[in-house]
């Protein structure tokens, strides 16, 4: 009895993790979708969990699909024939080295990659080149620093730097969703035009406690625990502690905020 | 020549900070109306900014808006009479010592007035109390923690830390819209539903660059200069840095970001 309901429990689990997923696609990418026959290139698009959203909702758009890593490009290729979709070419590929003609694409998607990038705003002018004139292109971004949530705790907020603080000595920038406005108008598109996609989670959508807040954004900020603490930015007890206060969000009366940009601009 | 213009640019002003209520306006109120023959209690009306809009919306409701200050009364009073509407009686009276009996009201509405309490779950009770059962109590709150912007500027958050630690001497709390729905919850409220209204500002949005993060947000901060030089939580250089980095999100490639938390809930 005990087994079955362990597998109840994982199942129930899963379908909660899909609800989430659904909960986020639909806030992310929901007012995304491409024309029939035309032509859209995916920037990193690393295991294809986007990939497969895309190309579902817009089944005439062709996609080709970029990654810098070939393993990443191989599981996205799987999950793409699994979903039955035909509609992808995925390609290994550079942003700063792309492999396309100028003018090549209708549209170009990019999701969470900005924010790895030392010059996110000459990569937009790269993509602009492979764009066709009167193309869009979509970016979408998150903000570490637009987290916030009750009970406040210091602890838990330097907790999230040590995150911020690794990604910038990475070369990325992990605040920059709310530059997607500044960058791709410093690019060059027109007609920029950013929405704000706010995650407000309390106990009345368990989905995103356990989806979001736990799942998602504290198992985040937990994997940095050694390298923040090898780096120097913190010690064990510190980070601990901010771990701590990130999960006491996800009590009954907690409450926890984030906020992803999703900028849309034309050529 | 100049004189006109100077005149039409006045006008001009006027008609983009009209505007710019209506956006806010449309964000915090448009989906709070209220049934023909309910009653209606809005606590803290203020000179009534609020209040015209409320009754506007709901016009075969009846309101009772109450404020502590005998002078807002009278403003509020004069407003709503120039608005031509007659569904608003006003009273002189304390959220604490409430003049009504149990359970005279359909709906209770407060907006902006939890923040300067510091007994935000007892005054909700007392409302609970004068709410009929079935009833709903819709809630309005920002949270000055929410701020953030482009560029970032460790300034301009010390000098919105003053807002917030002044605001917290005085017993209030500037942070309390991420506890609207624990509060409600605490008070004893049932399906306690909270929805975050985020206010995105760039360049593309001239009126709430002008509007909101102008002559709202920024000139609120200004507001404080000299008690927060007083209390020695500032000095007048690293304030007015703050308040000079606040402008600058104004400029081309800024950016803002402010949020309000809505609760409805039913007794």
């Amino acid at each position: 009895m005990s087994e079955a309901y362990v597998h109840g429990y994982a199942a129930r689990e899963k379908e909660r993790l899909q609800d989430q997923a659904g909960t986020l696609v639909e806030l992310l990418h929901s007012d995304t979708s491409y024309p029939r026959g035309s032509t859209v290139l995916e920037i990193g698009c690393g295991v294809g969990a986007q990939t497969v959203t895309l190309a579902q909702r817009s089944p005439g758009a062709r996609f080709t699909s970029i990654d810098l890593a070939a393993d990443s490009i191989a599981e996205a290729s799987q999950r793409i024939a699994q979903a039955h979709m035909t509609n992808v070419e995925f390609r290994q590929a550079d942003i700063f080295a792309l492999p396309f003609d100028a003018e090549s694409f209708d549209h170009v998607f990019v999701c969470f990659v900005l924010e790895h990038l030392s010059r996110p705003a000459d990569a937009l002018a790269l993509l602009k080149g492979v764009l066709k004139a009167g193309g869009t292109i979509t970016v979408i971004e998150g903000d570490h620093g637009s987290t916030y949530f009750y009970p406040d705790s210091f602890a838990a907020h330097a907790a999230i730097d040590c995150l911020v603080e690794l990604q910038r000595r990475a070369g990325g920038n992990a605040l920059i969703g709310r530059q997607v406005f500044p960058l791709l108008v410093e690019a060059g598109f027109e007609a920029v035009r950013v929405s704000p996609r706010m995650v407000y989670v309390d106990s009345s959508r368990p989905d995103l406690v356990d989806g979001f807040t736990r799942k998602t954004f504290t198992a985040m900020v937990e994997g940095i625990r050694e390298p923040a603490i090898a780096a120097g930015l913190t010690d064990p007890e510190r980070f601990d502690a901010g771990v701590r206060d990130l999960y006491r969000t996800t009590e009954a009366d907690g409450v926890f905020c984030y906020t992803f940009f999703k900028g849309v601009a034309r050529k």
